[in-house]
């Protein structure tokens, strides 16, 4: 197991990678690139360049406002992702609130019912992390075959800077009757997506976010106020949240007995799993990208885990036979997307790529058949198999079958 | 010296602040605000709510292509600075570049001078880093009166996670030549802007930066490829860099001479001041905005340093005469802005507030006496001076003068 920091010797190669362009009298053509013109003047709100066309895929639809929208991993860096293109799974689309009319109510067992402004909830104590957020159903085409490329397969996952008020602090106003057990939230899109929370993970680390990577988080993701439960399946996180109904059991909701279950092998349905597991993707190279010429490159994806810190990732380029570790991008915080990296040679041999994480919990990212092996092939939900990619000696990727 | 966090006692107050809208068969009229209405589809990208207004502030000019766009610092949520919104300074405008014809060239005193395409540098091993960005010439305007507002006074400051190739990396490539001791670094704006970076700084921290938060940098901000040198003055982050130089010498640019250097009281210039000193400000509350109502207030700002971790930050409410230790955002991560926080109560009695940043070296952020006192009125850059703020019995908050 080696260290995936390259060696003297791998520096000298990069140097000979990308050094076929070795300056030769060519300092005047760079600069012809940019002629002495004025540029563009200073302005109020910054769009992406024309040349950047990375956006979310979702599948056609008749019916738009139901479905989800996959985050274009293959074109991303570091450990955020951007708002515009986080990811959205919604059930009866994005509803347009006016936060000067929105409110949270807490009711039900609780000694003093509270109904919020916004206002009054942004003038509380608030807390900033850094948090994944995962669908439970990202990667659920792979139960039956492996995607053709990052985004379709594994781009229900994005990662995003939240703030908002600790949920604990308002259930401590409001006054928690001692035979509550369960927290009810309910959003306030047409659907009034509900799910069930257990008064134990609100009281841990549940938070009312309503700023998303330094400003207010957008429509698409629940603007003015959503539910997080950090490291639980996405649809738990309420978005558009408007109650906090505390109860003695759960609701049943449709959301968490139709769907978001999951039927094992033996035709009985796993319920309430809420956390999602460790899981780790490649996004350079993966399906559908062409390695321009051998030579170095450096080999990139993302890891995470419902369950705390990633402990380390691992690499391999000769189909599983042999496991590298790679670099992990500091600091590593829980439940957060962690950057890894791997200098790694394409010498033209086909090669078969993957990563598998594993969390500070000692869990390790299965294979796919161990994962069908415990899990079946009945699931829709919480596939975190690993993922293989095919680099062939033309520099074409793709993904495997089986 | 109290700890910023909020006793129990203040706890039940936040409850009398918010609770003047205790539920009283609220629970419907809450919903009434959203009705069961189909919202908008899912889409390929994501824009923010009509109802968030924040835009970056400048002067009315008649050349609009040079000059500085001010980040509305009063608005901000978290530890980072959405991109749209990030501070500019610019001096010719922002050129639209194509990165597929665009190169950097790496040449003067070195072995093997190296022109890469952006494709080239983005093969190679990477690191991301979450940095502040603060122009050298933020806050210049309260050297003579302090400014009505933060975005104007303090917002020339952004936080971002920046993605790029450690420039030590390609100079290693370059084989830098044992006489050299200095970078020029250029631009590939109109005014091809230029500064002398010593080798040292390039070989300890500086990057090739091209991811910004997640995805590509955008144009404002030196799309495709920006030099990053942490915790320096932001003009020597040169944007649209296409050149870099190795030379013995640095080359007294336009923008080291007769910009950003300190004329001091006895008539000499400092040159060369890269570090920006540890430096906090009050977002909240701050000039311009109103408390609607007495009672538990989060109070909040943003402490960095150039030269590192910041160590604590005090808050006063009474004009200095006592300080009060804030809660900080863990991580704090060093040259980050850091968030801090204070539970704080207005009575509707008059409260001068401030903050002080102190960092990990020991250095304490001065009163703007202190910092005349050393430095005279002659100063443009590096003013990093304690911000007071006047809350007043009707809750408007104003700025104060002297």
């Amino acid at each position: 197991m080696k260290h995936g920091r390259p060696s003297r010797r791998q520096l000298l190669q990069i140097g000979a990678a990308v050094g076929g362009s070795l300056l030769a009298g060519q300092k005047t053509s760079a600069l012809e690139n940019n002629p002495r013109t004025l540029g563009e003047p200073l302005g109020p709100y910054s769009e992406r360049s024309p040349f950047e066309k990375a956006v979310r895929w979702r599948r056609e639809s008749k019916t738009p406002e139901t479905g989800s929208s996959f985050t274009p991993l293959h074109d991303s860096v570091g450990s955020v992702t951007p708002s515009a293109l986080h990811y959205e799974r919604h059930h009866s689309g994005i509803p347009a609130i006016d936060p000067a009319r929105h409110r949270l109510v807490i009711h039900g067992m609780v000694d003093r019912p509270l109904s919020l402004s916004m206002a009054d909830i942004r003038r509380l104590p608030s807390v900033t992390r850094l948090l994944v957020l995962e669908c439970g159903g990202n990667s659920a085409g792979e139960w039956a075959a492996s995607g053709a490329d990052v985004q379709r397969s594994y781009g229900l996952v994005s990662g995003s800077e939240w703030t908002g008020v600790p949920l604990s602090r308002l259930l401590a106003e409001a006054g928690v009757q001692p035979r509550a057990s369960w927290v009810i939230a309910e959003g306030a899109d047409a659907c009034r997506m509900m799910r069930s929370i257990p008064l134990a993970k609100a009281l841990e680390s549940s938070m009312l976010a309503y700023g998303q990577n330094g400003e207010a988080m957008r429509p698409s993701q629940g603007y003015p106020l959503r539910l997080i439960n950090p490291g639980w399946e996405g649809n738990t996180n309420v978005k558009w949240l408007h109650s906090l109904k505390l109860t003695d059991q759960p609701y049943m909701a449709r959301d968490e007995t139709s769907k978001y279950s999951d039927l094992m092998p033996d035709g009985k349905a796993r319920i309430f799993t809420y956390a999602m597991e460790a899981k780790s993707v490649i996004t350079f190279p993966s399906g559908g990208q062409t390695l321009p010429a051998h030579g170095l490159y450096e080999l990139t994806g993302l890891a995470w885990s419902g369950r705390g810190r990633i402990d380390r990732v691992e690499v391999t380029t000769d189909g599983g036979r042999t496991w590298i570790r790679a670099a992990l991008q500091e600091p590593r915080l829980p439940i957060a997307l962690t950057r890894f990296r791997l200098a790694w040679r394409f010498d033209g041999q086909d090669a078969l790529i993957a990563s598998r994480a594993i969390d500070e919990t000692g869990y390790v990212q299965p294979t796919r058949a161990a994962l069908i092996a415990a899990r079946g092939t009945n699931s829709i939900y919480h596939y975190n198999g690993i993922k293989f990619w095919s680099v062939r000696s033309d520099g074409t990727v793709t993904n495997v079958e089986g």
